[in-house]
């Protein structure tokens, strides 16, 4: 059996190849570890071999101090400012990452891995289980935030770098800058959580349990073992889809985008067809999701989010899980966000103000929602050139 | 073919007959329209024949002016205030209607239908069609919140009652109140739509669409039908329910009643079984549902709802729905409802003061979200309490 079992090693159908080719085989760079640098996770399991598939923009100075690490949500990946392969559309923050932008790579050296349990690269349920030849399914274990910082932090060690100048994040991604926060404190100079939480609602839990029950519903999953069957949960993750991405809009949002607007004809059909705008628009997201995601990852990653609870692990107290951090923090939220809305991070900031850490809060009025965190929103851009410029000056980066 | 098929007519497994007996043959009264008297619907079909489920509590007075008429909600019923025939729990609105109670059946003559399109007894999809012999499935016309309460009026016709003393009810209650109001003016002496709206917001379609698509996403589902080949698409229904019981809690219930609560263990189990007891209670939610309701009734029932717009058919002038009215209005919201927020309701008492009605409202103080209606709030119930006795001393009612 091969350390890194390659797609030829797999039987399935054709519509499975493109997926499983990416989650195998990326189209980015990839750090493959050797099955002996294994990874212990949170549940006390080895994970060996591990690979972390990632994108780089701009150039890495040399004493190493102008790294930025991007962490993505929980449906992103490592093009964070170049093409898909799959979908062939522009990265999912390529308006802030790039050259001259608020997120400069003509100054700064970003790094945007894939998160250990995606499916575009590095180790998740997709990949190749060397045990069995084929891909792990729900024999992959259930992994944490915790787990995904500390594959990357291999990447960044094989990348040479002691301490990131940013990590950044939204959402899901924001966790995972908190996380970097708090276990790797000496290696954060500054970090930069967005539209998130120091831990996961009840209400997000229970938005993310229906999406899995969705997806676990469709006999099309087989018991997670789709891929041996040459089959695709569609309509599960269809639906766990559309959920969830109502949550990721503003009320006002769907409202200003759709309100009750009908589709071409100015009648109800009196049918259950897509009469309304919003309910075709929906439907779109649902089966175009599908098309670039791996079943099985939403399942292990919405789980990571559950789990996820900064102050649980430390006595209950949020502030605890600060006292390491020497970091500049700039905290974001959006008033619109009700996913994640702004009391969660006024919670973060009033924690690392009990430790006396560096902090600014920036509340972003915008009526996008959740989903505010990855538009061009002015006052947000604004506020990321200006943390990262102040914060290069205090780096001692020229400009 | 018999006007009124019996079950006996249906070839069923053991599993279906509790569910079809109650929608062919309710527990509760029924007026059985005869074939001749059809049902003009919003979509220009007749329906025919037409049956109304309904409950009576309390005694009909001798000039028939104290009869209150109350409407129920998606997922209710006729038993308001009796036990419910198939999961024996006491009826849904029985802490707020009885003897003594705000809906004092001492002094009001209550009525209580199952509506059109419901599966407790009145005509709906899985009432036996006449053409076939067997439960309509999808043959059943796409309905309206119009349609339901025609239905309505017909059943106050057989009664013997020119006006409601009060057309009353919650969420979609609200809606068929207020389409009372509107459609039937010089019926309704008096009305209370309690947490509703005028029109279905673009949010509360989208989120109705994503449990239709988790219905029909469900093999089980057999095209809507199931019933002839004995099945019952359970998964998807029960999705659909556990994410519509999201949104009818507000975040800080969910928070309150479980936060990040976890099952029998102290620890996380690393797995996908229901590890935080909200995934526990939303599973459970979703499964006892399935037990005493027809998926078919959500996608029509749900179907109705979004269609609802009581300014559309009307100029898009919200006011002009209520030009015809003398009825008095006392209309009820709760702070912490986000799926009919408070402002909604302000849209219904702008265009109720417009057209200079007769109009009060109330936004009571709760944190119990839209389930707030169901719930004995002593605000809540104060005010209908004394809103009731006031209109009664207006219609000189004794006390």
């Amino acid at each position: 059996m091969p350390v890194h079992p390659t797609l030829a090693d797999v039987e399935t159908d054709g519509g499975q190849n493109l997926r499983l080719a990416e989650a195998n085989s990326p189209s980015s760079k990839v750090l493959r570890l050797p099955e002996s640098e294994p990874l212990r996770l949170a549940c006390d399991q080895l994970l060996a071999p591990i690979s972390i598939a990632y994108e780089t923009y701009g150039q890495l100075n040399a004493d190493k101090s102008n790294a930025i690490l991007i962490c993505h949500a929980l449906t992103g990946d490592q093009y964070v400012a170049s093409q898909h392969p799959v979908t062939k559309k522009p990265g999912w923050w390529s308006t802030l990452v790039g050259p001259g932008k608020p997120v400069d790579t003509d100054r700064f050296f970003v790094i945007s891995p894939n998160i250990l349990g995606g499916c575009m690269g590095s180790t998740g349920p997709a990949s190749i289980d060397p045990k069995t030849g084929k891909p792990y399914g729900l024999n992959f274990p259930v992994i944490t935030i915790g787990d995904m910082v500390n594959a990357q932090a291999r990447l960044i060690d094989h990348l040479g770098i002691d301490q990131l100048f940013t990590v950044i994040g939204g959402s899901m991604g924001g966790m995972q800058v908190l996380e970097w926060a708090a276990s790797h404190p000496e290696r954060v100079f500054s970090a930069v959580p967005i539209a998130t939480a120091a831990w996961h609602s009840s209400q997000n839990i229970a938005f993310h349990e229906v999406g899995r029950q969705a997806v676990m519903a469709d006999p099309e999953w087989c018991g997670g073992d789709y891929h041996s069957f040459g089959k695709v949960p569609r309509n599960g993750l269809s639906v766990a889809r559309m959920a969830a991405h109502i949550t990721y809009l503003s009320e006002d949002a769907l409202h200003r985008k759709f309100g009750r607007s009908l589709q071409e004809r100015s009648k109800v059909t009196f049918s259950f067809n897509a009469d309304f705008q919003v309910e075709s628009y929906l439907r779109h997201q649902g089966s175009t999701f599908v098309d670039r995601f791996d079943a099985n990852s939403y399942l292990y990653i919405t789980r990571a989010m559950d789990y996820f609870d900064l102050a649980a692990e430390r006595g209950d107290v949020l502030a605890n899980a600060f006292r390491g951090t020497k970091a500049r923090f700039c905290v974001v939220s959006f008033t619109s966000d009700w996913l994640y809305p702004t009391r969660e991070s006024r919670e973060i900031v009033h924690a690392l103000n009990a430790v006396a850490a560096n902090v600014s809060f920036v509340e972003i009025d915008s009526n996008n929602g959740h989903d505010a965190f990855l538009l061009e929103e002015p006052e947000f851009f604004a506020t990321i050139r200006g943390f990262l410029t102040a914060a290069g000056t205090r780096r001692g980066l020229k400009v």
